[in-house]
């Protein structure tokens, strides 16, 4: 039997602690000073003060085109006493740019020379000193400062420092970045079109070169090492003897991996860190060695990148004589009450919006693997160590990942999941890139709760009224008592069983789940699919409690269906969509109607007018019959219009 | 002699309808679409809906260390009732991250196993299915939308898509851009150690490249051609036949430069707009060759980068399917009344800050030329056609260079110039690459009316009361009545002549500016420099009238030495500091305190305090020493308190 150790973090030290300790070892480094072409320096940042070296112009030029003259020579010249100035002796013909002549301290536009004889012009007015001239340092004067050091150069700055004859700029050298993935399981992504199970492909590796080239370092990505304290040990060796100014190690997933690396650190160096009172990122290890700053970065993508930002992306600007940029906050509502574990600091993933004027936030899966949410998060609630968590509706201050003016480009979408929603996200992008959709799969009843406090532009919901057989109107008028809305169909879809490809276990309906061989997985309560699949068993008198995995719960139709690809399940309740996404069997058990509820307050909204143009179009129709099980034919069609206490106007079922 | 032309613009059209037309006409053109590995892929586009390819995990796999085992296997163990599993038998020793065993669905964590003999544990509890395992899925389910198309892909996103298998990522090609500088005048940068008068550094090419590159596109930087009709056509038919996908012409600043740009335009293909009615930027040409883009781009710096903006910036966007995002807007304060001409949208470039919790903004100079007015600038105040200017107090609105958060770090400075001001800007961004200094140059005098309009953090001033020979205090006492200050030395500083080196004039003192044969040039009213002349031609009853030169002004020490340098003037009055920048000579006239003068209001703010700071550093006087003329021995010194009614404390001259 293998031995894996179990994970020991000796002294935890809290975010703030550890953030103090290695902004106090690395706040003096800087990397080197380098010489480079000013026109190659964009975005580098400057090393020195960068002072003019000439004036702008560094010549009297003629600013029009036109007679250079000296303005004494034209004094006396009028409308009444025309003078006569000869060409090559005392005016001299300049276009715009042009040097000035020798004594010449004056330019008379062309409009206002009158060509008289063969090498003679008249003119009417004198001249003034210095008219129409661009004097020599009217833009720069040689010996002013152009740029102050520590400041990162922009294309219009390159344009000012060749201007004054800065043609090398010194610039603190590029931070070069040790990327080093660990653990046996990793396939490079260039061979991995086929990976066996236990094998995952080395991305980390990828993000952390990415985050590092947007600090404006120089990633060193290497090719992964085992994942044992030996390699380690050899590894670090030859990174502290390589340019690299930063290392990081990318722990495996394997048992013991951050210990190793701790411990490899401890060896050849000094730990300064090992664990943070963080979540994700608790297995960080901050370190030393030979004078090189050492980090072991936790395997999990979420820790990963949270733990770079941590503690790489200052240090990287340290290094560039910056001080890191700190993403906007704003004070959101929270959608959703939202627990945390006492005695860890919390970065909880979220998506936010702008609905009725007020910022709502809602978080997003937690899981420390799960690296969609931070892709389709908008920011992050950071959870105190010493909370356990935030309330419902509590005012929280966030942390940005987007800037605050694209807030207003996010459309809220809270409520029950469909496919056709990744379309309508899709479309939305494709036609404004500022837009976005941000959705949170909380059911069909959460969805219209959400209305109910003001917190989502949009809701998707079908609700079966089981007596009446309507979907939604019965539970808006029970739960928006108070608060209009309109009732937008998005489409009908096919409600089914999903079964495994060929039916192997035979199941032949609803009435099959009972069977001891069969396991079922569930959707969470409140989802209309699940009140679906109640109704129906309550039409076959069956008790839900005989159903083997009636209370494993998942929140989309496409978890559902990836339950019973992968053998967890025998079955699920799921949209058609789902099942022919990854190849099941369907068994159709209902069509039903799916609904936008939208907030009459929010129906001119542009986004959700949007929303509702682009559920007309073809292209959308075209897209959603592609996913199958979908009939699009009423799609956009107004079903009921609710004024909080009656119906001004409703279709049917 | 030389036949320019008169630049002719026959229907200039306003920003917005030539901003209209070229949005029409460019709207739907997007580059080819190409499929690039994904780990190249950041910040690229995506030009197609993203979806996952394989569930991530892939695989079912322990989350835990410790054993596999089938839950069902497990059911009926307890504390009283220790349940004993073989090894490889029906449990599996698992490490985190190993695939689950065939017919396992639960771990049972390391902890709470026992060894109890060779090939058997003991367990005391039962293991729920699927416990401590990572189900296939759970982070991300094959087939779901990972992210839309017209996407800017971030290095989070490029792990998502790694995860999920998708291992090209298909982006829309970056834009080419051909950049054609033109002009005769113009040098390599690389070869541009001297240039001779007439000649000018190429850099508005290198420019345009940055901004390209800011856009995500790639430049082609062109050598310089001829700017003549002929070589445009000739050029221009290359660019077409090239694989750019966008064509930049950069005019020369030679007469005509533009209208030939125009008119091989029109030879070739199709001219939609020549000239525009904004300033900068007028002379910018849009039009169309064999349905490629082609912009004829103002000679000018700030003209070149302000038509870049407005009309290439938004076209690279859109070839890569994205909305151009929009600069962020404030609304600001007025600090100077700004005239502006009728018929033409001006673009003002202005420094802009909080002060006393006010966004105020102080325009910068005005010239198309001077492209330290962009570099130096925060913010661009748009003045629409149809007004002839702002006022001062005027509330408008600008567009912003930088984030609103920047704003609270920037130090507004106005008042009296001083080469040591330098020095400050350099030495607070060197201590926090955050902090900014933007200063304005409007004297002493404008610098107290602008404390007492509560527009500045500090005020520099060298006002000499000539009845007490003190610095600053009755000015004070005149014109802050009402407004608390504090007035601290930045130090003791040479005023005197500045002469051509050798003195090639002979000039022994104030009382030669008379001499027919000396041009003086002058400082603005309402300087400490002007005030100071106007004293010592008065202790030597001189008439200033009499003086050549003397309503000649320049606004800052610098740009009166380099007045002098260049042969404009013979003589100037200036700091000691900038003769010796430029290698002039120098004949002191007095010895003078400038202090800065900071609102008590404003005192605690930690960037005061921090200029306080930096000013008794030995850095400071050290890098103040250097310039030469100045004794800091009491830079930082407190001179006065005045209460707004009374001096509380205050020094000597």
């Amino acid at each position: 039997m293998k031995q894996p150790k179990r994970k020991i973090y000796l002294h935890l030290k809290t975010l703030q602690e550890a953030r103090a300790l290695w902004a106090e070892r690395t706040f003096s480094g800087r990397t080197a000073t380098e010489k480079v072409p000013t026109p190659s320096a964009l975005h580098r940042v400057t090393a020195e003060p960068l002072v003019a070296l000439r004036s702008v112009p560094h010549y009297h030029g003629a600013a029009m085109d036109g007679i250079a003259v000296s303005a004494r020579d034209t004094f006396g010249a009028g409308d009444s006493s025309p003078m006569r100035l000869n060409l090559g002796e005392n005016a001299f013909p300049v276009d715009t740019g042009d040097p000035m002549p020798a004594n010449a301290d004056a330019v008379i536009m062309i409009e206002y020379i009158e060509p008289v004889a063969a090498g003679q012009v008249e003119i009417r007015a004198p001249a003034f000193p210095w008219q129409h001239v661009r004097k020599v340092g009217e833009d720069i004067v040689a010996g002013e400062l152009l740029l102050p050091q520590q400041h990162r150069l922009r294309a219009a700055d390159l344009g000012a420092l060749l201007a004054a004859g800065v043609l090398q700029a010194p610039v603190y050298a590029r931070p070069r970045v040790w990327i080093q993935p660990t653990g046996s399981e990793l396939v490079a992504a260039d061979d991995a079109a086929e990976i066996a199970p236990g094998k995952i492909i080395e991305f980390n590796g990828i993000v952390l070169s990415g985050l590092v080239r947007e600090c404006g370092g120089e990633p060193l990505l290497q090719k992964g090492v085992a994942d044992d304290f030996q390699s380690l040990k050899q590894m670090l060796q030859r990174a502290v003897n390589s340019p690299a100014d930063v290392i990081l190690v990318n722990a495996g997933s394997s048992a013991g991996s951050e210990d190793y690396t701790q411990a490899a650190i401890a060896e050849l160096g000094e730990v300064l860190v090992h664990g943070v009172t963080m979540m994700p990122g608790k297995p960080t290890v901050l370190g030393w060695i030979d004078q090189k700053p050492v980090v072991g970065i936790p395997g999990y993508p979420v820790s990963a990148i949270l733990a770079f930002e941590q503690f790489v992306r200052p240090l990287l600007f340290t290094l560039q004589g910056l001080t890191c940029p700190a993403d906007p906050e704003v004070e959101v509502v929270l959608g959703r009450k939202t627990p945390s574990r006492l005695g860890l600091e919390e970065f909880v993933r979220v998506i936010v919006g702008r609905v009725q004027g007020q910022l709502i936030a809602m978080p997003l899966q937690r899981g420390a693997g799960v690296i969609t949410s931070l892709t389709r998060a908008d920011g992050i609630l950071q959870i105190p160590q010493e909370q356990e968590g935030m309330e419902l509706g509590e005012r929280v201050r966030i942390r940005l990942l987007r800037s605050p003016e694209q807030l207003d480009q996010t459309l809220i979408m809270i409520g029950s999941h469909d496919n056709t929603i990744d379309v309508l996200a899709n479309e939305l992008k494709r036609r404004d890139s500022r837009l976005h959709l941000s959705s949170s799969n909380v059911g069909s009843l959460g969805g219209l709760m959400a209305i109910r406090r003001g917190q989502t532009h949009v809701a998707g919901s079908h609700l079966l009224d089981t007596a009446t057989g309507e979907y939604n109107f019965s539970y808006i008028e029970k739960h928006l008592r108070g608060t209009a809305v309109r009732v937008v169909q998005l489409g009908r879809r096919s409600q089914g069983l999903l079964l495994r490809s060929g039916n192997p276990k035979k199941i032949q309906g609803i009435a099959d789940l009972i069977r001891p061989d069969v396991v079922f997985i569930n959707r969470q309560a409140g989802s209309g699919t699940r009140i679906l699949l109640d109704y129906h068993l309550q039409l076959l008198q069956m008790d839900a409690q005989t159903i083997q995995g009636y209370d494993q719960e998942e929140y989309t139709h496409m978890a559902v269906a990836v339950n019973v690809l992968s053998g967890r399940a025998d079955a699920g309740m799921a949209i058609y969509a789902s099942a022919r996404a990854l190849g099941l069997d369907f068994m159709p058990v209902a069509e039903e109607r799916y609904d936008l509820i939208i907030p009459e307050s929010g129906w001119n909204d542009p986004k959700v007018q949007l929303v509702l143009e682009i559920m007309v179009s073809s292209t959308f129709r075209r897209m959603v019959e592609k996913l199958g099980g979908y009939d699009v034919r009423e799609s956009g069609q107004v079903m009921g219009c609710w004024d909080g206490a009656a119906w001004q106007g409703r279709g049917t079922a």
